[in-house]
Protein backbone atom coordinates (compact mmCIF):
# COMPACT_ATOMS: atom_id res chain seq x y z
CA UNK A 1 0.00 0.00 0.00
CA UNK A 2 1.44 3.29 -0.74
CA UNK A 3 -0.37 6.57 -1.69
CA UNK A 4 -3.07 6.61 -2.72
CA UNK A 5 -4.26 8.10 -6.39
CA UNK A 6 -7.91 9.73 -5.86
CA UNK A 7 -9.64 11.37 -8.75
CA UNK A 8 -10.53 15.68 -8.33
CA UNK A 9 -11.50 17.59 -5.49
CA UNK A 10 -14.09 17.21 -3.77
CA UNK A 11 -14.33 13.86 -2.08
CA UNK A 12 -14.21 12.97 1.36
CA UNK A 13 -11.47 11.66 3.64
CA UNK A 14 -11.82 9.36 7.29
CA UNK A 15 -9.20 10.33 9.00
CA UNK A 16 -8.58 7.13 11.90
CA UNK A 17 -5.61 7.70 14.51
CA UNK A 18 -5.17 5.12 17.08
CA UNK A 19 -2.92 3.93 19.72
CA UNK A 20 -2.50 0.00 19.89
CA UNK A 21 -2.26 -2.00 22.66
CA UNK A 22 -0.16 -4.67 22.50
CA UNK A 23 -3.03 -7.31 22.54
CA UNK A 24 -3.18 -10.26 19.92
CA UNK A 25 -0.64 -8.54 17.44
CA UNK A 26 -1.49 -11.44 14.90
CA UNK A 27 -5.08 -11.65 15.18
CA UNK A 28 -5.16 -7.51 14.92
CA UNK A 29 -2.88 -7.66 11.45
CA UNK A 30 -4.91 -10.29 9.90
CA UNK A 31 -8.20 -8.26 10.56
CA UNK A 32 -6.74 -4.64 9.75
CA UNK A 33 -5.88 -6.46 6.12
CA UNK A 34 -9.16 -8.44 5.92
CA UNK A 35 -10.60 -4.68 6.70
CA UNK A 36 -8.51 -2.83 3.77
CA UNK A 37 -9.54 -5.44 1.65
CA UNK A 38 -13.21 -5.19 2.45
CA UNK A 39 -13.29 -1.52 2.07
CA UNK A 40 -11.67 -1.39 -1.08
CA UNK A 41 -14.38 -3.71 -2.17
CA UNK A 42 -17.16 -1.34 -0.57
CA UNK A 43 -19.31 1.12 -3.65
CA UNK A 44 -17.80 4.67 -3.34
CA UNK A 45 -14.03 3.56 -1.96
CA UNK A 46 -11.63 6.11 -3.50
CA UNK A 47 -8.40 4.21 -1.81
CA UNK A 48 -6.50 3.84 1.82
CA UNK A 49 -3.16 5.06 3.10
CA UNK A 50 -1.90 3.42 6.19
CA UNK A 51 1.06 3.98 8.36
CA UNK A 52 1.89 2.87 11.69
CA UNK A 53 5.10 3.77 14.15
CA UNK A 54 6.80 1.29 16.04
CA UNK A 55 5.47 2.82 19.25
CA UNK A 56 1.70 1.62 18.17
CA UNK A 57 0.61 5.25 16.85
CA UNK A 58 -0.95 4.62 13.36
CA UNK A 59 -2.78 7.11 11.17
CA UNK A 60 -5.64 5.62 8.53
CA UNK A 61 -6.48 7.48 6.04
CA UNK A 62 -9.54 5.89 4.19
CA UNK A 63 -11.36 8.23 0.95
CA UNK A 64 -14.76 8.24 -0.19
CA UNK A 65 -16.92 9.42 -2.62
CA UNK A 66 -19.97 10.58 -0.51
CA UNK A 67 -20.69 10.58 3.03
CA UNK A 68 -23.16 7.67 2.35
CA UNK A 69 -20.54 5.67 0.96
CA UNK A 70 -19.34 6.32 4.68
CA UNK A 71 -22.24 5.98 6.74
CA UNK A 72 -22.90 2.28 4.43
CA UNK A 73 -19.17 1.28 5.17
CA UNK A 74 -19.41 2.16 8.95
CA UNK A 75 -21.92 -0.24 8.91
CA UNK A 76 -21.20 -3.05 7.36
CA UNK A 77 -21.74 -6.17 9.64
CA UNK A 78 -17.84 -7.40 9.40
CA UNK A 79 -16.57 -4.08 9.94
CA UNK A 80 -18.45 -3.55 13.02
CA UNK A 81 -17.12 -6.41 14.61
CA UNK A 82 -13.63 -5.02 13.62
CA UNK A 83 -14.42 -2.03 15.54
CA UNK A 84 -16.00 -3.55 18.64
CA UNK A 85 -12.55 -5.26 18.85
CA UNK A 86 -10.71 -2.42 18.76
CA UNK A 87 -12.67 -0.65 21.43
CA UNK A 88 -12.36 -3.22 23.84
CA UNK A 89 -8.58 -4.73 23.12
CA UNK A 90 -6.89 -3.36 20.28
CA UNK A 91 -6.89 0.24 20.93
CA UNK A 92 -5.89 1.98 23.75
CA UNK A 93 -6.85 5.20 21.82
CA UNK A 94 -8.81 6.22 19.20
CA UNK A 95 -10.12 9.07 16.75
CA UNK A 96 -12.10 9.67 13.72
CA UNK A 97 -12.33 12.03 12.24
CA UNK A 98 -14.89 12.54 8.74
CA UNK A 99 -13.73 15.67 6.68
CA UNK A 100 -14.41 17.37 2.84
CA UNK A 101 -11.59 17.06 0.86
CA UNK A 102 -11.89 20.65 -1.15
CA UNK A 103 -8.36 20.72 -2.29
CA UNK A 104 -4.98 18.78 -3.56
CA UNK A 105 -1.39 18.58 -4.35
CA UNK A 106 0.90 15.92 -5.69
CA UNK A 107 4.07 15.41 -7.09
CA UNK A 108 3.07 12.28 -8.12
CA UNK A 109 -0.21 11.69 -9.67
CA UNK A 110 -1.74 14.18 -12.53
CA UNK B 1 3.29 13.05 19.91
CA UNK B 2 0.41 11.20 20.31
CA UNK B 3 -3.55 11.56 19.40
CA UNK B 4 -4.39 15.92 18.85
CA UNK B 5 -6.94 17.09 21.44
CA UNK B 6 -8.65 19.15 18.42
CA UNK B 7 -11.58 21.11 19.67
CA UNK B 8 -15.37 20.57 18.23
CA UNK B 9 -15.56 20.43 14.51
CA UNK B 10 -15.78 21.91 12.01
CA UNK B 11 -11.83 22.80 11.52
CA UNK B 12 -9.60 22.06 9.08
CA UNK B 13 -7.22 18.88 8.54
CA UNK B 14 -4.00 18.98 5.77
CA UNK B 15 -3.58 15.14 5.14
CA UNK B 16 0.16 15.21 4.34
CA UNK B 17 1.28 11.38 2.89
CA UNK B 18 4.89 10.81 1.73
CA UNK B 19 7.39 8.01 0.51
CA UNK B 20 10.92 8.92 1.93
CA UNK B 21 13.73 8.52 -0.13
CA UNK B 22 16.79 7.01 2.07
CA UNK B 23 18.78 10.40 1.23
CA UNK B 24 20.16 12.01 4.35
CA UNK B 25 18.24 10.43 7.33
CA UNK B 26 19.73 12.92 9.60
CA UNK B 27 18.98 16.10 8.60
CA UNK B 28 15.58 15.06 7.25
CA UNK B 29 14.70 13.64 10.57
CA UNK B 30 15.95 17.15 12.27
CA UNK B 31 14.01 18.86 9.94
CA UNK B 32 10.75 17.35 10.93
CA UNK B 33 11.00 17.97 14.10
CA UNK B 34 12.01 21.41 13.44
CA UNK B 35 8.71 21.92 10.98
CA UNK B 36 5.91 19.96 13.78
CA UNK B 37 7.77 22.77 16.77
CA UNK B 38 7.51 25.55 14.23
CA UNK B 39 4.02 24.45 12.88
CA UNK B 40 2.39 24.49 16.83
CA UNK B 41 3.84 27.94 16.70
CA UNK B 42 1.43 29.24 14.73
CA UNK B 43 -1.29 31.06 14.34
CA UNK B 44 -4.39 28.72 14.49
CA UNK B 45 -2.59 25.79 14.83
CA UNK B 46 -5.20 22.98 16.54
CA UNK B 47 -2.62 19.81 16.76
CA UNK B 48 -0.64 17.45 14.72
CA UNK B 49 -0.90 13.52 14.09
CA UNK B 50 1.94 11.92 12.33
CA UNK B 51 3.20 7.97 11.53
CA UNK B 52 5.93 6.50 9.58
CA UNK B 53 6.24 3.13 8.55
CA UNK B 54 9.65 1.25 8.30
CA UNK B 55 9.30 0.98 4.39
CA UNK B 56 9.12 4.88 4.55
CA UNK B 57 5.82 5.89 3.76
CA UNK B 58 4.31 8.07 6.14
CA UNK B 59 1.23 10.06 7.07
CA UNK B 60 1.47 13.69 8.98
CA UNK B 61 -1.93 15.23 9.68
CA UNK B 62 -2.18 18.96 10.42
CA UNK B 63 -4.98 20.65 11.87
CA UNK B 64 -6.01 24.36 11.70
CA UNK B 65 -8.93 26.47 12.71
CA UNK B 66 -9.23 27.62 8.84
CA UNK B 67 -7.83 28.30 5.85
CA UNK B 68 -6.04 31.29 6.26
CA UNK B 69 -4.19 29.18 8.97
CA UNK B 70 -3.25 26.73 6.35
CA UNK B 71 -2.10 29.56 3.97
CA UNK B 72 0.12 30.84 6.19
CA UNK B 73 1.67 28.18 7.27
CA UNK B 74 2.31 26.96 3.63
CA UNK B 75 3.98 30.40 3.17
CA UNK B 76 6.06 30.39 6.25
CA UNK B 77 9.37 31.01 4.90
CA UNK B 78 11.51 28.47 6.74
CA UNK B 79 8.69 25.98 6.14
CA UNK B 80 9.03 26.86 2.25
CA UNK B 81 12.71 25.66 2.33
CA UNK B 82 11.72 22.45 3.90
CA UNK B 83 9.00 21.98 0.96
CA UNK B 84 12.03 22.55 -1.65
CA UNK B 85 13.85 20.03 0.05
CA UNK B 86 11.37 17.38 0.33
CA UNK B 87 10.69 18.00 -2.98
CA UNK B 88 14.12 17.76 -4.52
CA UNK B 89 15.40 14.97 -2.05
CA UNK B 90 13.98 13.54 1.21
CA UNK B 91 10.45 12.52 -1.00
CA UNK B 92 10.28 10.19 -3.96
CA UNK B 93 6.34 10.87 -3.88
CA UNK B 94 3.97 12.83 -1.44
CA UNK B 95 -0.03 13.84 -1.55
CA UNK B 96 -0.91 17.02 0.47
CA UNK B 97 -5.03 17.16 0.90
CA UNK B 98 -6.57 19.98 2.43
CA UNK B 99 -10.27 18.64 4.23
CA UNK B 100 -13.05 20.35 6.12
CA UNK B 101 -13.35 17.88 9.27
CA UNK B 102 -17.35 17.87 9.59
CA UNK B 103 -17.85 15.42 12.08
CA UNK B 104 -14.99 13.17 14.78
CA UNK B 105 -15.62 10.94 17.46
CA UNK B 106 -13.12 9.35 19.83
CA UNK B 107 -12.87 7.43 23.08
CA UNK B 108 -10.23 9.53 23.71
CA UNK B 109 -11.27 12.95 24.78
CA UNK B 110 -14.24 14.78 25.72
Amino acid sequence: MGLANTPAPPYYAVVFTSQRTEKEPDSYYAMAEKMVRLASEQPGFLGVESAREDNGLGITVSYWDSLEAIRLWKQNIEHLEAQEKGKTGWYASYFTRISKVERDYSNFFS
